[in-house]
């Protein structure tokens, strides 16, 4: 527009110009500035906010959190009212790496749930690790006032969500994945978090350990040692922390209450085993080569359709004599492939990936059985026993491969010939040796033929037998394998089991009938579970328990469709309790319905 | 700059001028706009942060909602091995409104800890209420296949991370306080992600109630009641929920099992209690007028001194029948102002506005009394009961008054003349009436001087004695006021106990010496606790066990100083066990030390 004005007026018309465009440029600076300033504050808040969602305090927020801890001192919820039960969330727990304690500071605001007294020593606040009650591993603070922090060290500020707990024996494979992995894994899940952010904070005081790389998986921080804290300075506050680990899925016990077994009331099953090795697995970058599940049903080529079998290797101790012939005598027996590993040769990623794929895993008893937890479902696990070892009494494979949902199929094996063994009763005693013992013992021991239950962890006739290395009888072995093949191929035709429980039957009805001064009648009818009919299901029975009332016996009935007339010793003029509740193929139990009341 | 040019040249410079400025513009717009554009990303970026900060999922991710339950089901995490102590995290849990029922959906990455089998029905997953194992509270829900949801209606999700429980009595005040809010107060300090953007959810499946309002104050978000959730589908999903609340902060059980009474392992001090009152009464806006707190000290004029005392009126039932010249009484007896409250005239709020300040709180049993929980510390709490009510068999607020921390003083008056007993035999039944009784029994309960323990909820002696009215007999209730008043007085002149523990003694030693063939000393010393330097305790002893190895019982021994030579009874070439402990003013004990093995 400016630039069709009349040419005469140019100079008048420059200045105009000029004065104009001062004025849209000051306008425009202004704006810009204002602009800036908005773009600048909001780029900030941005900023704050990222930054507050990856450190949850940074150090220009020191100022911040000591003051919390002064103010609002320690603060602790816990779940559980037994300590063996029982994780602590806290907010601003310290630890005093000279005095070796935790701290918890009392201020006004400061919150302790459950407040126990001194039955916080009676014997401890929570298990740090997921072995129940063990005296080693007992959590418990000192408490101290806020006001008592101006006369100690200035707290440094751990300022990631931390799971702090114990690892119970970090050197050994399966002490690893059954005390540690799995309960931190499932913790984590059960607090919101404790995600890929959170810390690991292990306090048993042990190093590095050979399998910490596995540790490291559970989350994208490193995890912190306790030896690693002097470094950080004399009190070391957690912002944010839990204490404790998940026991839900541990499935053994390790003797030392009672002889080692699996745990009285597992609360585990082998599908949550299998979302943990599953989620390892996808962070290990391996992809399981379902060799095993693709083959299901197809019933062409018997020799190809078994995949391999994986022989795991002990280098140093507790050895299979013969291995070399072993792995032979299996190739040639079921034209399969054979695969040895072992732990002191092959990184544990690749081991997970060769027996991710494997049909069958053979193995004398030991820490590397653990690794079952990552063979396909349909597998067979055959583990061997040295001589005088009781396979029953030593379960934690077992005990494992039979979870239901696991779906592998276990078998055992033993040297039952002395002469196949190989014993070094001059070994130091923590690998058996019982030289330290009286001369009448090591006879005793030489000529025991089988170990007798014990306690953990040092009995010289455990030790002595489980170290021994074994020649293995070959064809008594293959005879368990070709067991275990047999299982598998009859599994394969069949289809995995559901794992659905029924629901109440519904609509349940009494009608009562007298027949005869002595003589009645119940008719008991309901309808079927509301799951059922989006289930295929092959067999659906119903149980039927009937009470006379204030009698403590009742009889049971299981009856196959969904009414009947009861009439065995069924009174007149009585009240019956009546219970029905519907079961899954035989061993699915739904819950009963409400009870009924039928008066005859 | 321009301006200082030289005249001449002006309208050259002009132009030049011009196309300076308008180069400026021009860039100045093609920032002005990159910087819009910026900005406007970031605005957006930030944003979409907060919403999804308010919603964690939104309409808009509908879609993906229902792929994740489609893929990956329902996944549940658990705390606690036992249903009693058991609250779970839930991913996908839905809640079938015309079945009544919730609904776990199955799929390859679901996840069940812990997987119970049909130990889940025995008798249930969870109590939802904070009332222990009562067989109306159980929790459990329906299992389904993921693939049977295209036979259901479309889902609808809730958004919000939801607690879900049951209230236990929405309709009376101290079961809202003890049963339910305090229960969800704590619950929430659990878990990280139930703050004020959490939704609660009733599923008890009463209507509101008289006291919505409070739970209300729990988080931002209206809570959520069962029969709702029919007006939003047929199948609720909720993304993110918690089922069940912390049983950590009840200090009573009602008599579902035996008599009612005082839990038998209460977990909770008067401090946490405290801490949940500061936190409500901030949400209710009020401000305590610490009229006690301020005068502790003060002894210039005894009158002004305690503050003012409150009768809490009841308008319909268990009436006192002279409240208002009881009110004059207390009046001149202790030259005091009395207010009066009733939850019938006055709003809840600003009944603990008055009670926030009161020095004593006068009142017959009842609900209502739970409001001592905004007691200020150093109150006293006279609880009057009707004719043939033993005060010590309905004990909720005696027991909440005593917890140690809550720094009451609590007192009771009984009725213990007939004749100002005023009876409604002829009442329905659940306000007292025994008209549908027996004659013989009613003449019983007529003639009974005291109702015997009973279990809750319906026996008619005991609601017909405490649906009772009572002429309080005033000289005998201000002699309890007058104790309450001397107890509270002789406290103002004392600090507040110390509730810190001693920690470890430490550096534990042990000599020993044989003084003859039947004669040994142990000389044990040690060091004391480490945060005993920094409280100031008024009396510090030590616990010494000392127990003979192989022997089942022990000496136990109490010391002032920090060793002490032991003789008595310690015999010669013997290994003793010793254990150390400290105790602060003889009630707070520390853990023992580690035990030491002195060998004599």
């Amino acid at each position: 527009m400016m630039h069709t004005s009349v040419v005469g007026c140019r100079l008048n018309l420059g200045v105009l110009f000029n004065g104009l465009l001062v004025a849209v440029i000051a306008a425009l600076l202004w704006q810009y500035s204002k602009l800036r300033e908005h773009a600048t504050m909001i780029e900030e808040e941005l900023h704050m906010a990222q930054r507050s969602q990856e450190f949850t305090h940074t150090n220009i927020d020191y100022h911040l959190a000591l003051q919390a801890l002064h103010e609002d001192g320690t603060r602790m919820v816990c779940s559980s009212k037994m300590h063996t039960d029982r994780i602590c969330r806290f907010e601003y727990l310290c630890y005093c790496t000279e005095g070796d304690e935790f701290v918890f500071f009392h201020s006004n605001a400061s919150i302790m749930v459950p407040n126990l007294g001194s039955r916080r020593f009676q014997p401890a606040l929570l298990d740090m690790s997921s072995v129940e009650d063990h005296n080693t591993q007992y959590f418990n603070f000192l408490e101290l006032p806020t006001a008592a922090l101006k006369f100690l060290s200035k707290p440094v500020f751990v300022p990631d969500v931390t799971l702090i707990f114990n690892r119970f024996n970090p050197d050994n494979i399966m002490h690893v994945f059954h005390d540690d992995l799995l309960p931190a894994f499932y913790t984590m899940k059960l607090y919101s978090d404790l995600d890929e952010r959170a810390r690991l904070m292990f306090m048993e005081g042990w190093g590095k350990g050979q399998y910490f790389d596995l540790y490291r998986l559970l989350s994208s921080k490193q995890p912190l040692l306790k030896d690693q804290l002097k470094d950080f300075g004399k009190l070391i506050c957690f912002t944010k922390s839990y204490v404790g680990v998940s026991k839900m899925t541990t499935w053994y016990q390790y003797g030392f209450v009672q002889p080692q077994g699996p745990k009285a009331n597992i609360l585990v099953s082998g599908n949550e085993i299998r979302q943990f090795s599953e989620a390892f697995m996808v962070k290990m970058n391996i992809t399981r080569k379902e060799e095993v599940e693709k083959d299901v049903g197809n019933v062409r080529d018997e020799s190809e359709k078994d995949g391999y079998i994986v022989v795991f290797s002990r280098l140093t101790t507790r050895l299979i004599v013969n291995e070399a012939e072993l792995i032979i005598a299996l190739a040639q027996e079921f034209k399969m492939k054979v695969f040895k590993v072992s732990l002191e040769e092959q990184s544990f990623p690749s081991i997970v990936q060769v027996i991710s794929g494997a049909s069958i895993l053979v193995s004398i008893h030991g820490a590397q059985l653990i690794t079952s937890l990552f063979l396909p479902r349909g597998a067979v696990v055959v583990e061997l026993f040295p001589f005088a070892i009781n396979p029953e009494q030593y379960a934690p494979y077992k005990t494992l491969a039979t979870l239901p949902g696991m779906d592998l199929y276990y078998f055992s094996w033993r040297n039952t010939k002395k002469e196949n063994t190989v014993t070094h009763p001059d070994r130091p005693w923590e690998q058996g040796g019982i030289a330290h013992l009286e001369k009448e013992e090591q006879e005793r021991i030489l000529a025991s033929k089988q170990v007798s239950r014990h306690k953990c962890c040092r009995n010289p006739e455990w030790l002595f037998r489980i170290y021994q290395d074994t020649l293995v009888d070959i064809p008594s072995l293959l005879d368990v394998v070709r067991e275990g093949m047999k299982t598998r191929q009859s599994f394969k035709k069949s289809k995995p089991a559901s794992i659905i429980h029924p629901g109440k039957v519904r609509e349940t009805q009494c009608q009562t009938s007298v027949q005869a001064t002595d003589k009645a009648q119940l008719i008991i009818s309901w309808q079927i579970p509301w799951n059922l009919k989006y289930l295929k299901v092959k067999e659906v029975t119903y149980e039927v328990w009937i009470q006379e009332e204030g009698e403590n016996t009742y009889m049971p009935h299981i009856i196959q469709q969904q009414n009947y007339t009861f009439s065995e010793n069924i009174k007149p003029f009585i009240t019956y309790l009546v219970w029905v509740r519907c079961i899954f193929n035989n061993n699915l139990l739904g819950p009963f319905a409400d009870v009924l009341l039928c008066r005859t």
